[in-house]
């Protein structure tokens, strides 16, 4: 990990936010390549989920699947989270430190004792894994106990009088835990009063849910169908950690897909529209359109929730996961796919006290003049919930390889849809008429692939180091005019994962990226 | 612009945010329309300012014009805001009401006073402009002292014993006007101290400056490039107003373009490479670019400011405006073009310690190899800074037309790149074979043109509506299938503006809405 975490700093895909302040905890800023890769991935969410909803495939009941998009606030009215059950239940158990001032995730601290199993009464060393603290308390409580085994804090009986938390230099300073809220709050208007506390929305669904009824009362629309949204989350994590995985600020790409409850199926309807199948379809295709942009390993994962791991108003959750270096050999989450039945939108009309029942025109009983009478319901909901900053750093880690064999090691396989550098043109050395015609190449290909990515030139250095400039930064082809070009209008096209290189003829470049681009 | 809410509330543009809960003054969220609307003059305008910088058009100084982008974090170290001058300086004056704890700015308050100029001992009633206030006062007022005239609270000497507040039924209930700070505060961790203060950012601006450093250590880059930034600011206005136009969550798209510092220009430079060169450039150019998305009539306007309205790190700034209904004759700001000369970079290389000098090579004494010994310098920089929410606002105010010789009056003039809604096919009648070549015409038109924008089909209602339906959603053309289809393959095309149709080829409508569309 540390490897990409040097590169992506060296090549300006991820910077520190405020590291000329010293940084601040959890919150991550994108150079341009890194701005460049989570908006082509931002993108492709956009085109294959909005635009040409599921590539245009046809859903379980055989019909195009119908997505509209919102842009809702990250400032909502206080009431959206006591209605989404935020304000009451969005909480991680802490412990504090009285000596240090730090504080803790309760699930996250580790103590060691002895692998004999008994500690008489000596001090026990408690420690975060994968933090500074866990080696130092390590020697700390070998010279203390001798051969070590671990347990969880929680598995101990409170008071901790013997325990000596991270960083503490005497025994017995933990706090029993308490719950910490996750959601940033605010004050709207000039009083910093109670009355006027808003939050930073945690996820960006629930303003999906307070929108609905809008939606559907100004578009003509039919369920099933879904509202779609991309944008920025807030979650006050106690101990950010593992890179951008889990940040402070973050962005979701998120679609609340509305299909009919079971009980108003009807008899003629296809035996594959339930909620179930369209979970189905939802989780099955999400986890495509994640191997379609790079995740194709086996680092990819789908897994589907144990009945006793599923929330109260869930029939079926999955997520897709990918093996991160830091998770390994466990799984990250990147994308959420569940089955949420009719709990948002009636926690929503509850507190809101507005009817948030759309009016099915093509259900009930039929009229004499063969219309229907049409039925009123709450629907259901399918969740696919993305996390776009996680699906970045996945395809970081993923794209990074090490080719020992090649004079420079390092290189990224982006998938070329992502790549933030679409091509590069260089002249092979900067005389004998090369520089002219190299420029005229790249002026062609950034006049007809420009909006797409970065076309890039560069005439310093020998051709190799050139080369190995453009894999670190997963430039996929690069167009080298030499020699042959002045006289057979030829230029090399080489490769970025093989290395390998062929002929082009220079007219036939722009057909060639076109076609490697999937345009 | 009554009319224009409307429209835009009953076609989905713009909701209130949390509209289900009474609203939130200040925030508004985007429907489907909206959404769209508002993501493609974003698109928009990262294709031309970021992907293919000013349509590819040369700088000053002849030369392509070289932008990256960056993606920076809402929530910074609050040193970038103490570094920025926000924390000290970002303030309105505010008055408040005793009576009824309101608060307005003070800039705001206006006053009845008898157009005779003597009010003898008889109390003045206090308004707020276009506000409730205003009519309420001012019949008040007139039952007081007969013709009205009006000035300014602050023309007034404090105390303001006789003045009645808006809203208020006793005089002098006004404090002293307090300085206010518009930033929005909130704290990271999960304690809420003043150490742990953090702000929502008020503009993109600083996340630039603060990682310009690393934007030109980790990239080739040659002063003069730019910085390009889009992203959602907050503003804790006192008084939101004017529809989104004042919003306490709005989104900006902004530019921080680096040049040389007239003192290192050198006298083989061409004459045209000064920072002035290129404020009055990027002046020119955003105001050519509001034209060419919609904004082409007198209702636009470019604005110098005058010398002594000039921040005082500035030698030249202007505003590029839009009257807006509500704000006609006066004009409402879009973008502001400023030269800031070397302020901001200077600010935060005092308050961070890290010099922020750009090390430019191709300057300094020349060496006896031919090559330059550098200079190193802090760049000036000029800030075209844009407003996405003020932008979409005058473009639906700009498209909207009422035209009563039409049958439904009301139509939106997008222009087709802005346009949510590309195209719409209709089948003339439900039978007779249309609605198939219908279908597979909006097929083929779905699978070519879907990632641009919706393209819609509706077979119900008389054509008329269908068309009119159109209108309001300000989709540019609309093809028709009618019995001529069936017999000699073509099919109408209507052109929303001036409503005249045309036959055109079912094979030729792909190629007809490409080029339509400037594809």
């Amino acid at each position: 990990m540390d490897a990409i975490v040097a590169l992506c700093k060296r090549r300006g895909f991820i910077y520190q936010a405020s590291e000329i302040y010293g940084g601040l905890n959890g919150f991550w800023d994108y150079g341009p390549l890194g701005t460049l890769l989570k908006r082509n991935l931002r993108e492709a969410w956009w085109q294959d989920v909005v635009m040409l909803p599921c590539w245009g495939r046809p859903g379980p009941d055989g019909k195009p699947v119908s997505i509209l998009p919102v842009d809702t606030r990250i400032i909502q009215h206080p009431k959206v989270w006591e209605a989404s059950g935020h304000v009451a239940g969005f909480n991680d158990p802490m412990v504090d430190c009285r000596l240090t001032k730090q504080r803790y995730r309760y699930d996250h601290v580790q103590v060691f004792v002895p692998a004999s199993g008994d500690a008489g009464d000596k001090p026990l060393f408690a420690y975060i894994s994968d933090q500074p603290s866990e080696a130092k308390q390590r020697k700390k409580a070998e010279k203390a106990h001798g051969p070590l085994s671990s347990v969880l804090l929680s598995s101990l009986p409170q008071p901790w009088a013997r325990v000596i938390a991270p960083d503490a230099d005497a025994p017995g300073s933990l706090t029993e835990p308490r719950q910490f809220n996750l959601m940033f709050h605010s004050f709207v208007g000039a009083t910093a009063s109670e009355s006027d506390k808003v939050y930073l929305r945690p996820e960006t669904a629930q303003g999906i849910f307070a929108q609905a009824k809008n939606v559907w009362d100004t578009n003509r629309v039919r369920v099933p169908f879904g509202i779609a949204q991309a944008g920025t989350s807030f979650r006050n994590e106690v101990t950010p950690r593992n890179y951008t995985f889990r940040s402070r600020e973050f962005e979701q790409m998120e679609v609340e897909f509305f299909v009919v409850p079971p009980e108003h199926l009807e008899g003629d309807e296809p035996a594959t529209s339930s909620p179930l199948d369209w979970y189905r379809f939802w989780r099955d295709w999400r986890m495509e359109w994640w191997k379609s942009v790079g995740l194709g390993s086996d680092n990819l994962q789908l897994r589907e929730h144990d009945k006793d791991e599923l929330a109260h108003y869930s029939q079926a959750t999955s997520d897709i996961e990918y093996r991160f270096p830091f998770s390994a050999p466990g799984f990250g989450e990147l994308e959420g796919v569940a089955y949420r039945g009719s709990f948002d939108l009636t926690q929503h009309q509850k507190h809101s006290g507005t009817k948030l029942e759309f009016r099915d025109t093509a259900r009930g009983q039929t009229l004499p003049n063969g219309s229907r009478r049409g039925v009123a319901y709450v629907p259901h909901v399918i969740e696919p919930s993305a996390g776009l900053d996680r699906g970045v750093l996945a395809i970081l880690c993923e794209a990074y390889t090490r080719d020992e064999s090649r004079p420079s090691p390092e290189l990224m396989k982006f998938h070329p849809r992502l790549a933030p550098i679409k091509a590069a043109v260089f002249p092979l050395i900067e005389k004998d008429g090369m520089p002219e015609v190299a420029l005229r190449l790249h002026a062609e290909l950034s006049r007809r692939f420009a909006r797409l990515g970065l076309i890039e030139t560069d005439a310093k250095q020998s051709i190799g180091k050139r080369y190995a400039r453009m894999d670190e930064a997963g430039c996929p082809f690069c167009f080298t005019v030499d020699g042959d070009t002045l006289t057979a209008q030829t230029v090399t096209v080489r490769d970025r994962d093989s290395g390998a290189q062929q002929r082009v003829h220079l007219d036939a470049v722009p057909a060639f990226l076109s076609d490697k681009l999937g345009l």
